[in-house]
């Protein structure tokens, strides 16, 4: 949080805030239900100023939730009855659905104005989302300064290092003494204050050394500031991928890293704070690329949900087609003993979710870079022999049912050792096929779960049919 | 990254280090298999020295991913020819599993000198994973200060701030300057380098507001303190949940944050990159725990993972009973008209999958805090209308697909019933059984899987096969 939003609150002592606090927020930090109540009811009748009153205390993240936590068709009222306090930062904090329904009520004017008190990254976020006429007219309306920026940033991918990185940071020459830094400091009246760390750059602008401010500050004035920086660091080239520069953060723990151009000159500062939301949501999109929801966003239009679940439904019905023609290659055999049909389920649905376990260990574990070249094929291996274990647990006690309640060993033999095949398939396809998609970088989450559904359906029912035809018990 | 462990490395200019990581690294950060294997060959071969000089200019976190991509019999071999270069550093990067069997091979008084250069914890988090007794080796070899410190550290719950926090951390009083705290960091020698903001407290020790260090080098020196600093605080319990506190830096966009005991006292510091891999781990279980995957650590031990999983593939046997238990109930009919049995599957498996992704989205959407009182109606009334959308087209592809491959438009009209009635209540289904294990406080991503799959397959069969029986199909 930044300076600027401390003063749209109230300038509450520690005590009051706590109160604050407490009266609104339920103990997971989530508005409280009566909260948004009352400000939903005030809005409701006309009465604004008990609304913007009731707001007015909470921290912009908080307005953000009680925008989402709005039914859809009255957000904007909501919005509009709010005026000021949907602040810039608000708007950044914004779900991205929820933001187009608030944005679109606005005037390019307005937009404008609201995006230039944010940093470039936020501003950014905003904009990236509007369709080229609207980005257009709100890049008109801002000063040349900040929409040049802006353009600049919207030149680099989407989701890319360039899209993210703030430009405003604190550089300096290499030959500056620790108080040569202070008195820049201290003396440079438009210097951003959100930074945690001070850029050592040679004179092509190349980042050489990065210094924590704590050092800086335990430093006497006197000592040269590379002899105070710390030399080696992590680089983030502009055009890198969100998704790498998020691990690259975990992995070194940065607080935050110099961006670089292809040349080498500093061009940007990514902080943790944007890395955070990243972290978080590519380590919980593979839960839902895994079951084909797609953005899975319960703010996303139900038309979009239904576009994106609907595909994924589809190509399982044709794996589920794929099945039912090898059961089909078995009707005589059913016809004959019609209790196969209902033993068949079981031998599919249990070798199912033993390929998902797998994969989805398969999916995270390459996911977190914890797999290379080094310790993929130990990776399978140890899958199929966790498979075994499981594979032999849960067929003994099948077979040893069905046994029982059949009165037929040979079936409880041939289930058990159809089941012990199904779980030791899904082990394999489980742990190899997301493997076999990253290899071809194709992302495993969205790829896997088809085909390894498609095998373990189609080797219960043929190993549970086939044995059993095999083994004569129609006869 | 400390100071000191850039110390341990070659005091390389960046020309030299950026070679140094592209030889070693592939563009994910991820360590190249030759590397790997070039290391693995020098301690094999009995050339330690070889073996060292390659790992030498490692960061501490390739380190500890080298000992991980090393199979298991051999990583006490090569820890041991690395000697140093497993630092302390490199301990708290490891992986747990992986931790065990380097610290294992450990004299306790080797591990409590290792434990005091790391901070608490990260000291903390090597310790507690011990048993009892070799805790109580390692804290008997520890310098009296470090020992109580980890001592009260392990006093709190696990997981919860009172283990990840640091005590380490600067402290001034409310009536200083900027200059008397200034002077405070250069005059005081064995302070912590690792802070980004400075507490303000009052004469209870109490923290009344923040200062993030740009704020101090920004000002001038006779400003005060109280001046400088924001009050609005987001302030941490020490006893609170580290899932909880992962998602409060995430919402405020912390980079530290102040732990209160329950009296309001400061008694520790949180900062963001010990919070960044809990937000990555908390955000990637829920994929393990919808599908029964425990805790999907590749390195688990294998019969670990077996535990954890086949407990769930034992529910997944019960619950396919019930399924198989319905289709028994129609075996006549089955007999009368064997395509039955080839097509129950698909309206169970597309049903089944229906499920998976409402269920998904619903999980992640409580674990980021996005579904309160407010909006849980509004979220299931959502999943219905895709469901209805994706119901209607499902159904519609697979009626006319079976009328015109079967010649029966009754069987047709049937299937397309049953996978209609099937996916709605997959969305009903995926939808409140979450919900209701969260409004119960049980994780909803453990709990709901097996049962939103026992509901989509016995609705699949029973709505189908009754269906047929009603519509007299087997007549």
């Amino acid at each position: 949080m930044s300076e600027s939003d401390a003063a749209h609150r109230l300038d509450a002592s520690s005590d009051e805030l706590d109160i604050a606090i407490e009266t609104n927020l339920d103990e997971d930090d989530r508005l409280k239900p009566e909260f948004v109540s009352a400000v939903l009811d005030a809005v409701e009748a006309g009465r604004d100023e008990d609304a913007r009153a009731l707001v007015y205390p909470l921290h912009p993240a908080d307005v953000a939730d009680l925008i989402e936590l709005t039914p859809e068709d009255r957000r904007a009222a909501v919005a509009a009855a709010l005026g000021d306090l949907v602040s810039a930062e608000v708007l950044s904090e914004l779900n991205d659905y929820v933001r187009d329904t608030v944005v679109d009520a606005l005037e390019p004017a307005q937009l404008a104005e609201l995006a230039s008190e944010l940093d470039t990254d936020d501003a950014v976020a905003i904009i990236e989302d509007l369709d080229k006429a609207d980005q257009q007219a709100v890049l008109d309306a801002m000063e040349p300064e900040d929409r040049a920026a802006i353009e600049n940033a919207l030149s680099y991918p989407e989701e890319s290092a360039g899209r993210i990185m703030q430009r405003d940071l604190v550089a300096v020459p290499e030959h500056w003494t620790v108080g040569q830094t202070i008195d820049y400091l201290r003396d440079t009246v438009d210097l951003t204050s959100d930074f945690w760390e001070i850029f050592v750059v040679d004179a092509a602008h190349r980042p050489i050394g990065t210094c924590q401010l704590s050092w800086v500050l335990r430093c006497p004035r006197d000592i040269a500031m590379t002899d105070v920086m710390k030399r080696e660091q992590t680089l983030i080239p502009v055009d890198m991928d969100q998704e790498e520069l998020a691990l690259r953060f975990q992995k070194y723990a940065l607080i935050s890293a110099a961006v670089v151009d292809p040349a080498g000159r500093l061009v940007g500062m990514i902080t943790v704070d944007d890395v955070v939301h990243i972290i978080q949501e590519e380590a919980g999109e593979d839960i839902l690329r895994l079951s084909g929801a797609g953005d899975g966003d319960i703010n996303e239009p139900v038309l979009d949900s239904y576009r994106a679940r609907v595909r994924w439904l589809i190509s399982n019905l044709l794996t589920a087609l794929l099945a039912s023609f090898v059961i089909g290659m078995f009707e005589h055999t059913i016809e004959e003993m019609v209790a196969l049909a209902t033993l068949m389920p079981i031998v599919a649905g249990v070798g199912g979710n033993a390929g998902s376990q797998t994969m989805a260990v398969t999916v995270r574990a390459l996911a977190t870079n914890q797999i290379t070249a080094s310790n993929t094929w130990r990776t399978v291996l140890r899958e199929i022999r966790v498979a075994l274990l499981n594979g032999v647990t849960v067929a003994t006690l099948l077979g040893l049912g069905v046994m029982i309640v059949f009165g037929n060993p040979q079936l409880g033999a041939v289930i058990a050792a159809a089941m012990m095949t199904n779980i030791v398939t899904a082990g394999v396809a489980g742990a190899s096929i997301p493997l076999m998609f990253d290899r071809f970088n194709i992302d495993p989450a969205v790829a896997s779960s088809i085909f390894v559904t498609m095998i373990t359906d189609s080797m219960g029912f043929l190993a549970f049919l086939g044995l059993a035809t095999l083994a004569g018990l129609a006869g």
